[in-house]
């Protein structure tokens, strides 16, 4: 049996990014992975501009003045065009984003200041050269790097194209995924079942979570526990596809056709795993170069495994090289023995607690019961070199996303 | 000035959930929120079925037996219909998920037997009642409620709606919503701008985080600082909407009309709050029932108060009655000094270290840095009591989604 901690290595070897890409509008782009680096070609801000409503000065003529201070009627807001040069020796009204014109350099907040008339008495400011201005420039320059191509565009990743005045960005093209179902227990929730049937979750759980994500899915159903139809389904799925799912069949009974069939038409990278839910999974890459995740039947191991594996071979797809499952620590607010030299993934919902962040154990842990993955937020790793959970030892949490 | 933690009871107070709703298919369900509770009408597993592939006993007669177990030629797989009544002596081959015929209550997995002949002999076997067999309604019982209105259903939860047979599900309308950005220094990416204008990013970010969100979005573009033209467009989405956010023109300056216009045509609820960034930022109701969040119309604090009140709004218009961002605890890598009494949030990026999670700040933190929203994988909360960070102490973490 494969131990867990070489999985991850090993799938990560064996993806290569889909070369082609879509141009496509920046507002419509979330959640696509860059396919170009995206280099600036203007300053931001584009010029100096005052941080705050208020008055500016020329720091040095400020300092060496009295302490009222002349203002012009003039003043400033964001978006007004500069059109004259001022005298150095007038204040004038700015407001916030205003540009600043040559030689001022200082800006103090509305709030410290008296205005009388034609003049102005600040009051409590520690003068100093920029102070409440924004640097042109000062969050991006003109021609640095602003994103690596492979790069997740998210909402505020979409902000910021859009302030560099982009409104097409190349990405990867979607990912074309496949989605297969197999076991004779196996029933559509749209047919009628009997007793000794259950209805098919995994591709359910599965078509959701990518068209979440935006890809593109062909879903073919459940197949029977018949090697034929189920290594032409697969055949069909790898010559239209960049990546395969498929569920159940991946054991050792005598009706678990799926490893049979993948050595056949293509190369088993592994199978069967040391991990709690999830044994039965493997992975192999089709035509030298279509990967396919073979999931664990059982409706939480699949998921499991998916959440865990498919989302990275998802994101290797799409150029994402560094991508890793995110977690945190938080505080076991339970005890538990565990098999030395496994892997587990409890399902954990957490809590907060004196300040602490706590999480809790889903009661039945068994690998059949989906329950637990509705109930909690997220899985808890236990890693393979640990036999104990004490109470408020830290855990590695890995939450699932809550939008 | 607002002080920031009644700010969140407050703005929740002000929500009511959407009354309507939709009738969609299960596997399009993703995303949206439940606007009914989900009572099974079935049981899960339907029968007691085999959790490993093995050989089926009577838990009394294979104790009492000898060690070498008589076996019938029969098996029953997964999807098997049981067709007749067995003996209590014969042990029987079973796979993983086959139904378990009446008498049988104990599965010993197939890798601790070994067979000879029509006999198999079990090796290293603690026989237990029910071992190795997930029972009828373990995972969920008929009529027990499994999901309550206002869950948002989540990938794993389109997989437990079709293990309960739904093929169709009662959900919230789709939120519409309202954006608008005003300010004279604001162009939208698609025109050209001179050097005193900006490109507006604020609504590219939140209109991506709302087609990700899979909502309605009425986007009424740049407004200038112009009373009239202002609240015409305000006017005209709070009849369309609801809920409405609009960025900029939120300050005290001579050009900033969004609160009088407000204070004019709706209720003020609050302006101004102790928060770093996002100061000038308000909340009120249109037609005493239309919320609008206006936002600063700096991009970064723009987007940190849409992330941590927006969000808010969004779940609470959707039913969703607990809803609370998630932060974890991670160590900090830094130290800071920071003002008493206002709340404060850094933009910040994780790493491991250790077997610990730490938080590095971004170096410029100035609230017209949009780079640090890019370059960070989520956000800092220093509490308003807080004036000091020290290294390795604990700070709450609200991570970013990464998909």
């Amino acid at each position: 049996m494969r131990k867990f901690n070489n999985i991850e290595g090993l799938i990560k070897s064996n993806i290569k990014a889909i070369k082609h890409f879509d141009i496509i509008k920046v507002r419509n782009s979330a959640g696509r992975y860059l396919a170009e680096d995206i280099i600036s070609s203007i300053d931001i801000p584009p010029s100096n501009n005052s941080a705050v409503d208020g008055y500016l000065f020329n720091y040095k003529n400020f300092n060496t003045n009295i302490q009222k201070k002349f203002i012009s009627d003039d003043e400033i807001n964001a978006g007004d065009k500069i059109k004259k040069t001022y005298k150095l020796k007038n204040a004038i009204k700015v407001s916030t984003g205003a540009v600043i014109p040559k030689f001022f350099n200082m800006v103090i907040m509305q709030e410290k200041i008296n205005k009388i008339d034609q003049h102005i008495i600040c009051k409590g400011v520690i003068p100093s050269r920029w102070l409440n201005i924004r640097k042109r420039g000062e969050d991006i320059r003109k021609n640095n790097k602003v994103f690596s191509s492979g790069h997740l565009l998210r909402p505020q990743d979409i902000g910021m194209l859009a302030s560099l005045g982009l409104t097409k960005v190349k990405v990867v093209r979607k990912v074309k995924v496949g989605l297969l179902s197999n076991g004779n227990e196996l029933v559509d929730p749209t047919k009628k079942k009997l007793s000794h049937h259950i209805y098919d979750s995994n591709r359910y759980s599965l078509f959701a979570f990518l068209k979440k994500s935006n890809l593109k899915v062909n879903d073919q159903g459940i197949v029977n526990d018949n090697y034929k139809k189920i290594k032409n389904k697969i055949v069909l799925l790898k010559e239209k596809c960049d990546v395969i799912f498929i569920s159940g069949g991946a054991s050792a009974g005598n009706k678990d056709f799926i490893i049979d069939i993948i050595k056949e038409i293509g190369v088993l990278k592994f199978w069967r795993v040391s991990v709690k839910p999830g044994r039965p999974f493997g992975f192999a890459l089709l035509n030298k170069e279509i990967p396919i995740l073979i999931l664990p039947g059982n409706p939480v191991a699949c998921y499991i495994i998916f959440f865990l594996f498919g989302k990275i071979i998802l994101n290797l797809l799409q150029g994402a090289k560094g991508f890793k499952s995110r977690y945190f620590l938080v505080k076991s607010n339970f005890v538990m023995k565990k098999k030395l030299g496994r892997e587990e993934f409890l399902r954990g919902k957490t809590f907060i607690k004196n300040n602490q962040v706590y999480v809790n154990k889903y009661k039945k842990q068994g690998a059949g019961i989906l329950n637990s993955l509705i109930w909690s937020n997220g899985l808890i790793r236990l890693r393979s070199n640990v036999s104990l959970v004490k109470k408020d030892s830290n855990l590695e949490f890995y939450p699932f996303s809550d939008n």
